[in-house]
């Protein structure tokens, strides 16, 4: 409690937006889990969700036209995302809102990774691309090498690149990489070379 | 980067919801500041503001009951707060959307927590309360023991009657306190002359 005159400098600076912002991701949180005046049906491979046109809008630049112009998604106020089970699509709506938990976050990056990439979600995009990045092993690097090239993650393309010439786990996937190698984009595989070459010097 | 088997435990825990979060704050932050897709026009004494029905459903007991019952708020999508000018319903909309700034709390403080008591907001009341409790001062104590009395706060009532009887501070508003007792709900008063009983005694 104050003693002194009110214009006593503010003793909590930040806190109401600390306190607000708790108070507003609750708030959305139960928009989606509750479907508090939902606008927009979502169909997905197998399911139907329920979500908010503003909301969605104002995540993605995709969504956004779609509910501007005059598309059927307009006037339908249906989107089909015909590739995400309803599962997956839950994850994304969940990242969105602010509601994912951890786990079904790992589950699902690659999923979300495709979305992400399709309808703009920078954050999403980035946020998979960090998942992605930490657990690169032997099992999955060539796979991670394809993902990272099929969207343009330059980070997780170098770390797959390291993993593989600079600590040598190249050795591990050998039976691999002949099969890889057949079906991999030549500016791909191209430039895996000359990672090799720039971090390899004859014996 | 890892460089071991795909099984690790996740190494970042927590970075997701912390990601998601900011972005969805961003996300609901531009659904008020650029109008995207708002579906309810609140009218304030000098001015409108638009909304979001979802929002204020999710946030409120009062507004969430006035779209689902055939109330006429529900018909016109129009909401009027014919108690609070259009500066301070923007501030109440910032707490409820997260972008309130800290001095925009503080100057509307009054008016948000007479706003959060009639629309059953309790963590605006909350904040409200607690922001009130920081900077009792002799120059406002009596008005904060109205307030607090008015929205039954117990704990800045308390806090100001420590303020006047523990500290001693009555003194300082001698001149102030016949006024308010000829004013003041006699319950009140009441508790005020408890309040000196209990903590004084005779010299």
């Amino acid at each position: 409690m104050g003693t002194e005159s009110s214009s006593s400098i503010w003793p909590n600076e930040g806190m109401v937006q600390g306190v607000a912002s708790k108070s507003t991701l609750g708030c959305l949180s139960r928009m989606l889990t509750e479907s508090i005046h939902t606008d927009v049906t979502i169909n997905t491979t197998d399911g139907v969700l329920k979500a908010h046109k503003s909301v969605l809008a104002a995540c993605s630049p995709v969504f956004e036209s779609m509910f501007i112009h005059d598309l059927k998604e307009k006037e339908s106020s249906t989107i089909d995302i015909g590739d995400m089970c309803v599962e997956s699509c839950s994850a994304l709506l969940g990242f969105v809102y602010g509601t994912i938990r951890q786990e079904q976050f790992w589950k699902h990056r690659l999923a979300l990774l495709a979305a992400a990439n399709k309808y703009g979600l920078g954050e999403v995009k980035a946020c998979c691309e960090e998942s992605l990045l930490e657990d690169i092993s032997s099992g999955n690097v060539l796979e991670r090498l394809h993902v990272a090239w099929l969207y343009q993650l330059e980070r997780l393309k170098k770390g797959c690149l390291a993993y593989l010439f600079v600590f040598g786990k190249i050795y591990d996937v050998r039976d691999e990489i002949s099969g890889f190698f057949h079906h991999a984009d030549r500016e791909l595989t191209l430039e895996m070379f000359q990672e090799v070459l720039s971090v390899w010097k004859p014996i």
